[in-house]
């Protein structure tokens, strides 16, 4: 789903290792993940899911960027950078994702007397914690370990570079916004599809 | 904190390696992961956190886990068994955790007329869902990969096996409640100490 940030992990991850992939767009908000033929490939309906050469499925963004990326220069083979990686990708699909990537998707494909405005402020207060560990973090060191571009990286990306639509305010953490033009500024960096 | 799953499952993992340890009691419901102490250790305040001998710490109970089973019998070396234990860690995170455990903590810790009660129906029909999936998945084989007892069986048996406590019934799936059983048998399993 080209809207969809856990998609454009797996874009970004693909090409920025040159890997040959084929993009089939599946739209959630049309109900196309809960299709028989998709939750055949994922039972827990959600993009993306990556369709193996062996006729297997990967689901779960950041398991896919795992997948990915194992033995490239985008994750640490180091024992404990590899779990920092994984640390920070725990904490953006825990208390990142389900408040920036949330909100967006409210103010995106909600009508504008959606109940589900109401979840609102409780959503920007607890992203604006999230977005204040991450510049804690960001002013000391140029990316999230080991001081290289990782998918530690990409995965915070995803929804930070356009919290924005989600009513965030993105000049409030300013090692945040240069971090974002660090990432901007990766060899074979692409944009956001959607 | 003893009555919490995620550090529970840290507790498993180092039981079931023989790991040396020392579990310091910290209580979230208290304030405790909000003090500047331990906003030092750990910039998100949750439990549980590793201290590691070098002076350093880790958040995150999944990538702990994954520090802590490297190169054992508990997590898969093969690329795409260790993807698919992730994989499983962040379903566990994003789908069980946020319905299962939550639903389970207003119930013990919340007082009996919290305006919180009110989210229940959601948070029971969205841990329904993710129980189907695990049910769905344990319906075909003993663990969730690789037929073998990984961390990622650990990091769902944690809020699985007292799902009772947030009004779930595990009756309701037996491939499930058989797989806990499993789990329960493994050598060295010690119960959940809250």
């Amino acid at each position: 789903m080209s809207d969809s940030g856990n998609c454009y992990k797996v874009k970004l991850t693909l090409e920025q290792l040159a890997l040959p992939y084929h993009w089939v767009e599946v739209d959630s908000a049309r109900g196309e993940t809960r299709s028989l033929k998709f939750l055949a490939m994922n039972a827990n309906g959600k993009v993306p899911t990556l369709a193996l050469e062996d006729g297997t499925f990967l689901p779960e963004s950041n398991a896919i960027l795992n997948y990915l990326a194992h033995g490239s220069r985008l994750l640490p083979s180091d024992r404990l950078d590899h779990a920092r990686v994984l640390q920070w990708m725990f904490f953006e699909q825990y208390s990142h994702e389900p408040c920036v990537a949330v909100a967006r998707s409210i103010l995106r494909y909600q009508p504008s007397d959606s109940p589900r405005r109401a979840e609102l402020p409780r959503l920007l207060e607890r992203g604006n914690q999230a977005l204040s560990v991450m510049e804690q973090h960001l002013a000391r060191t140029p990316f999230f370990v080991g001081g290289r571009y990782s998918i530690a990286d990409i995965a915070l990306y995803a929804y930070t570079h356009c919290a924005a639509d989600g009513g965030f305010k993105l000049t409030d953490f300013p090692a945040v916004s240069n971090w974002l033009e660090r990432v901007k500024a990766q060899p074979r960096h692409v944009p956001m599809p959607g």
